[in-house]
């Protein structure tokens, strides 16, 4: 199977449409790659693309961005409410299946040397991918933004990882990195009490003494008429889907509160989805299917994630 | 109700078994306090005393503590395993019952005043009493030991916060904290497959992604036949054991592995237990009684929790 990583790359163009039009425009002929959407955002004057695809592919297909980026930016003449230090401001590379962090950090490494030689573009490695303790945090690095990196590249601890310590006079520089895919994940718990809800989102949220990737918090749902513990999962090999579900239903029986149903706002990897319904299948003492279809994760993530509006257009792996 | 603390002093006396006794003959006048019991080490040539009792007759209980250590013990002569810079070396106190974290920091900083203005002993602030980030771990305070302190106490980072910059003479320094109440928890799981035992431990732990204030790892015990996941909770008001638990039980689940029974090694809080059973309470509907005895704890412990060879005198509270 085919190394397949997600990368969110984020360029300094959110209002000329048909620039941005233009723009996007290159991942057209990598066939391996697919633009799943892209976001451009008007007061941020910044357009985030959501691309999966074939690791190798995707090297290709982001140099094609930054290339024509180089031409149709430049940052001397850019304002916009979001901090920004390049054209293409970050690339980070997201493992979804079949490949390790440790190979996204190789594969961010590998386009961070070529973008460097390419287009003397300075870039810097940041989140898994960061060389230094101070170069873990993005805003660490873009602190000071484009106008500020012309001093702050010549400072010996702010030497990029790759290109020379100068910026591009247009471009700027770039931050490439590496982490984990991040689910957002919510529960319907059949109650108005928010409180009640909080608790269960205390009991599974790292920032209480729960689980280490999960953040959470109670919502009240006015057109639903009901409370949810609403999620981001940092990390679904670590922090499975299953055990944060069955955990709220544990905290809810207290209360005799019902839990019927849950959601996924955005994209979910099949990966994340085959660990959890496995624990279903172990319990019952049935076999795991090996080869299911997109259709049939959905019917059984709605059967036992009680996943509700969810559809094959919601599995990451679904446009490959 | 009073405010019930437990303080574990640590004295550095380990093999003359009168003098240990001695030493540990301090604490009967003080009605308020009970010795729970206390461990010699000979390797260590260290005795660590479990006291608990009424915070403030707690403070006199220990100046007698460290009045007649001045007396009987000179590090100058002492040799052991353990590393020791006090003749008394540490002190820390745990809420018990009806206490706060913050008034516990608050009588250890009592009485490193009481020592300090008493002894001439200088004494250093350590764990949640600590008033500097590099004086939270008590071994960094401690390093160099008494020989070294003699010098170390000396530089402006390791002024006490107590006492003037020289040790005592015989004595040494005292490190006085304040830390959560640990307790020693394992399940028993009906299996010898200490891999899949570790599973459960690595879904419950923080190291790797679990309970934030749990430690945990798989024992394969050779007199009983079966794996247990052994714990440490550090924070019981987060991290409950009956969550823990359920938790695990759900993990077992998809093994079809029994897990039939818990035990608790050494002391736990009467809090800990009750705010556990009040989840079975919940669960089932019914009230949960206010003046349960402790044998009616022991009884609702076994019940629900599954410990065995739980008995009264594992409780804290008992004991007062």
């Amino acid at each position: 199977m085919a190394k397949i990583v997600e990368c969110v790359p984020n360029f300094s163009e959110g209002r000329d449409k048909e620039k941005i039009a233009r723009i996007v425009s290159v991942f057209a002929k990598h066939e391996k790659v697919k633009l799943i959407n892209y976001e451009a955002d008007q007061d941020y004057n910044r357009t985030v693309c959501t691309l999966i695809g074939d690791a190798e592919s995707m090297i290709d297909a982001v140099m094609d961005l930054v290339a024509i980026c180089v031409k149709e930016i430049d940052l001397n003449k850019h304002t916009g409410e979001h901090a920004r230090m390049g054209a293409v401001d970050v690339i980070p590379f997201i493992p979804v299946s079949d490949i390790s962090m440790k190979e996204c950090v190789s594969i961010a490494n590998i386009l961070a040397e070529k973008i460097a030689d390419t287009f003397n573009i300075p870039c810097y490695m940041y989140a898994e991918a960061a060389n230094e303790e101070k170069r873990i945090s993005l805003p660490n690095i873009r602190k000071g933004e484009f106008e500020g990196m012309k001093e702050k590249i010549k400072l010996p601890e702010w030497k990029p990882d790759y290109g020379d310590s100068e910026i591009h006079p247009t471009f700027g520089v770039i931050g490439i990195g590496a982490r984990d895919f991040l689910i957002a994940y919510n529960i319907d718990i059949l109650t108005t009490d928010e409180k009640k809800t909080g608790n269960f989102a205390k009991a599974i949220r790292q920032s209480s003494g729960g689980f280490q990737y999960v953040q959470a918090g109670p919502v009240y749902l006015e057109n639903r008429g009901h409370t949810q513990v609403t999620m981001n999962i940092l990390n679904f090999k670590k922090n499975p889907i299953y055990r944060i579900f069955e955990t709220v239903k544990m905290e809810a029986r207290r209360y005799h509160m019902e839990v019927p149903s849950a959601e996924i706002v955005g994209l979910i990897p099949k990966d994340a989805l085959i660990r959890s319904l496995k624990y279903y299948y172990d319990v019952e003492g049935t076999d795991f299917p090996e080869d299911m279809t997109f259709s049939e994760i959905v019917k059984m993530s709605e059967k036992h994630l009680k996943l509700r509006d969810f559809s094959v257009d919601k599995i990451i792996d679904y446009f490959l």
